[in-house]
């Protein structure tokens, strides 16, 4: 059975008032995930902060079970945390280098990740090499083999970046990775929600994600997996009493499971709505999202190469569902904001996000269009009509 | 203009099911706090979560003035973070020692702290030593004026510790630190929303507080001050492209401001939420505050001394408004789930929160009641009669 679009978007306030495609920056949120949310914090108010918690508590831990479904890991595997960034860097800052460890990456790699490359390579004196690609913007796989020696400590990729279609052969990476015995961190915040995202195909030893993107959960949220083997051996870069209990006077005790990662406090209805926005996504089913969202990308994809002036400039064959584009003679930032007041919601990639590819392809800044299954194919013919518009104006 | 307790109480949704005295926990969150997270978590699902943010935009940055204004800093010198134990935890770890350094704390410090100490001088060979109290638990002055030498790198301490109504000489620590040249942290989690809190009297150089205690903001909230002259030469301990822009292929540069401890992506609710709490109690006013908070905890201890068996184990002379006590022959955890059923919100402070005062005073678990203004004379007697019941059974 295929995806029941009008179903769904009934059950998609913001379809009414928007022509959304903004997902990779953060999908519209359903109405359980918002409900979730309301529903918890209401209840706060109600209650008490504490005691709602205690009242949730089976379904903040099912929460746990919710990613760990997602990705195909133990429960024991997945911290919950603010958003990817902080899950990325908790894993990222948790490994130990020494001068000249190699730390290989990708040429779009995205800027969060590249700028504590560059913190980690400044503080140990580690290397920082960007792997090649294949002429056509995707990571070279045989290239990547060809460069692991005994002094790369670390692999870490972005699956799906930020600044257009391009997808990473994730996959390959994680079996050159084992073969090697390189650990291998995976960013996986524009896959998840998107495609299927699962740990035995992937093979990586982190994944880090977030909830507001393809999952369409709440802004503020991510999670991390760690490997169970590696878990042990991992001090997290910060840490306190939840993660680290004080077992005594000059003493703590590092938590077991990924939660060694994790900090007292959270925000609980966003983690309710996070877990929420995971079931819808499973219920749906990861493989008829990915369907959908290469049909509907695809279409504004050839659609865009229709008017005159418009450069797509995504990569590689295969493309995932964001759409980059420039327009000749206009400026991205002018075009989005023309967009949004005819009720289009797109966003624009600066440079400075991808600076590395950005700078070997001469990008400037792109439109950024990302369809999810619950746009429909007229909003997409009503969006390049727009578009059209926009480049005669 | 004394307080309107019988307003403020029906802008509180919670008084009508709980008698709350568990603000030392999560204070309850009044409407105006409660509507300004709905209202925008329901404006994310209707257009969008960066269009929401976009529209919202103006009151986002004003979050920062509501905290500069709580703090007397400017606003360039606050960051809004996850938590409070994030806001210390980034300005704990953004700080450099070598082996032999001393760190200075007080005897009822914190559990996240104190093990962010223990790792600290895992790593580095810093030592922790602990300032003595003056007989009555409160921080001796003198003694920490006599330890300082020029091996002293930090003075970190709690200003009211989690476990009792101890209140830290603050300002005086302040006074000592400025004198010496030594830095000093305060964490101030307790304090604010419950006192005046500010920063020409404190003397400190960074200070860390959350949103869902006294402030009654939202849980998943906390902020961060930094004196302005320390802001350049601090590395963020970790560091994404928000708080340290990606500006050339080998290098970032970090904020000039305290938003260089952020990162890019947040929970645009639960900040307004703690926006709007912070005005609130600007608006009523902290010293009016802190005069309630003082009557119903004498109120509230006083009451307790009457019960036989029952001991309070709050130190200090002119405690806050945080009291905890134990019942012989009675385990603190049967105790308050007792009180619960009956509509009681306390909670327990466990000798592991706060371990060497535990340990030096031989406490068991504790029950800790904490008062806010807008609790009444009414409820803090039908505690005593509940906890006098309790006794008996």
């Amino acid at each position: 059975m295929s995806l029941d679009i009008e179903k769904l978007r009934s059950e998609t306030p913001g379809v009414a008032n928007r022509v959304h495609l903004n997902n990779a920056g953060a999908g519209l949120m359903p109405r359980p995930v918002l409900d979730a949310m309301v529903g918890h914090l209401t209840r706060e108010a109600e209650i008490g902060g504490y005691e709602a918690a205690s009242e949730a508590a089976a379904d903040l831990e099912g929460v746990y079970d919710s990613v760990a479904r997602l990705l195909g890991s133990g429960r024991d595997e997945i911290a919950l945390t603010e958003n990817a960034t902080v899950a990325w860097q908790l894993a990222f800052y948790s490994q130990t280098f020494r001068p000249g460890d190699r730390i290989l990456t990708a040429r779009a790699e995205y800027a969060a990740n590249y700028v504590a490359f560059l913190q980690m390579a400044k503080r140990t004196g580690a290397m920082i090499e960007v792997i090649p690609d294949d002429g056509n913007g995707v990571l070279d796989q045989d290239a990547l083999d060809r460069m692991i020696d005994d002094r790369v400590r670390l692999i870490a990729i972005t699956w799906i970046p930020t600044n257009g279609g391009l997808r990473n052969p994730a996959a390959a990476v994680g079996r050159i990775a084992r073969k090697h015995g390189v650990r291998y961190l995976l960013d996986a915040c524009q896959a998840v929600g998107q495609m299927p995202t699962r740990l035995e195909e992937l093979g990586c030893d982190f994944l880090t994600a977030t909830g507001r993107k393809f999952l369409r959960g709440p802004r503020g949220t991510g999670f991390l997996y760690v490997r169970r083997d590696l878990m042990l051996g991992l001090e997290p870069p910060m840490i306190d009493h939840f993660g680290a209990p004080w077992v005594a006077p000059d003493r703590y005790e590092l938590r077991r499971d990924a939660r060694r990662f994790e900090t007292w406090e959270n925000n609980y209805a966003a983690r309710l709505g996070l877990g929420r926005a995971i079931e819808y996504a499973l219920n749906l089913g990861l493989g008829k999202i990915e369907e959908r969202c290469r049909t509907l990308s695809a279409q504004l994809r050839d659609g865009l190469r229709t008017i005159p002036g418009v450069t797509v400039q995504d990569l590689g064959q295969n493309p995932a569902s964001i759409v980059t584009f420039s327009i000749k003679d206009h400026d991205a930032e002018s075009v989005r904001a023309t967009l949004s007041h005819s009720g289009f919601n797109v966003s624009v990639s600066y440079p400075s996000s991808t600076l590395l590819d950005a700078q070997a392809r001469h990008l400037p800044a792109l439109i950024r269009a990302s369809p999810h299954y619950y746009n429909t194919e007229d909003e997409v013919c009503r969006f390049i009509a727009a578009m059209s518009k926009a480049v005669d104006a």
